[in-house]
């Protein structure tokens, strides 16, 4: 079944706060600016998107529940903060609600907050989309902006030794695909 | 078998560089401070830092070879920066040649560089005297130095972080047993 833009968008509207919506659009367009650019698939770029924070509103037991009922999951994620829980429970909602099966656009989904291990193409894009969309105003944002411009792979490297420097700069645990990711782009 | 001081640093001195013999008396006589001020075990401590360093010098292939053989050392240690061998591998080279059984010791040897996950007392006091011995200039060793004052563990996490920055500002990889312990700390 395809979906278009315009029925992705619909579809996933009154499951996002006005803000979180308006963030969703500028991902897209900035995955599939980059997808052109590194030459990933742009319709599933637009589709990962789109989605990609489907369930960053739901509860933390309805998230729990999703996680801990798969065991592709690594059920060590609930040890971990619950920020990190929305991108692979959301891939798991939309696989039974929306009947989305593509394996590239479910991974791109799961692992676009923590990165991991060996990131597809299309990952990366929807990865660095989501740090670098015109909305983000991170510390070390626009370093990673002008790296976006010639290549992916460093863009997405120095977003996670971003991450990596605000999460232990703040004592906050790093999850161990984040330094998967890291060490596979280094 | 229970070697003294003397004896222990006779038998390490032969297979250590001048300079690497003296920073392992600094880290024992380090380790011993932290042992009395904390309650780790002292003995264990000095024995533990004399023999730290142990493989340090050994070549590449041999430290390779220990742990290629063992399997209670994770084989991916192999694919991480051979600066993170020495201990592990020295561990093992100790437990035969030397006779030394005692697992809080060799544990403590075995992760002085990296860290590890849930780290004992008397890993803790081993890996923080490496790092804050009177001859380390680490940049940030002296916040570490004085928080070793009064928190050991968070001393400890302090070392684990600046270890991190340093290691991503220079794009290296960071094993994961790093992570493991700094999450553990949080």
């Amino acid at each position: 079944m395809h979906l278009s833009r315009d029925q992705l968008l619909d579809f996933v509207r009154p499951h996002l706060k006005q803000s979180r919506y308006e963030h969703t659009v500028r991902v897209t367009d900035t995955a599939v600016e980059l997808a052109i650019q590194y030459g990933a698939d742009v319709q599933k770029a637009e589709t990962a998107s789109i989605l990609h924070d489907f369930a960053k509103h739901k509860s933390k037991e309805e998230l729990k529940h999703w996680i801990s009922n798969d065991e592709r999951v690594p059920n060590d994620l609930l040890d971990y903060h619950h920020e990190l829980w929305h991108g692979p429970a959301g891939a798991l909602m939309l696989e039974n609600e929306l009947e989305i099966k593509d394996p590239e656009i479910l991974s791109a989904i799961a692992c676009h907050t923590s990165g991991k291990k060996n990131m597809s193409l299309l990952d990366k894009v929807v990865f660095l989309a989501d740090y670098i969309e015109p909305g983000r105003n991170f510390e070390g944002v626009e370093e990673v902006r002008e790296l976006a411009k010639s290549d992916l792979d460093n863009a997405c490297l120095q977003s996670l030794v971003n991450t990596v420097h605000f999460l232990t700069n703040n004592k906050r645990t790093v999850y161990p695909d984040t330094i998967n990711a890291y060490n596979a782009l280094v």
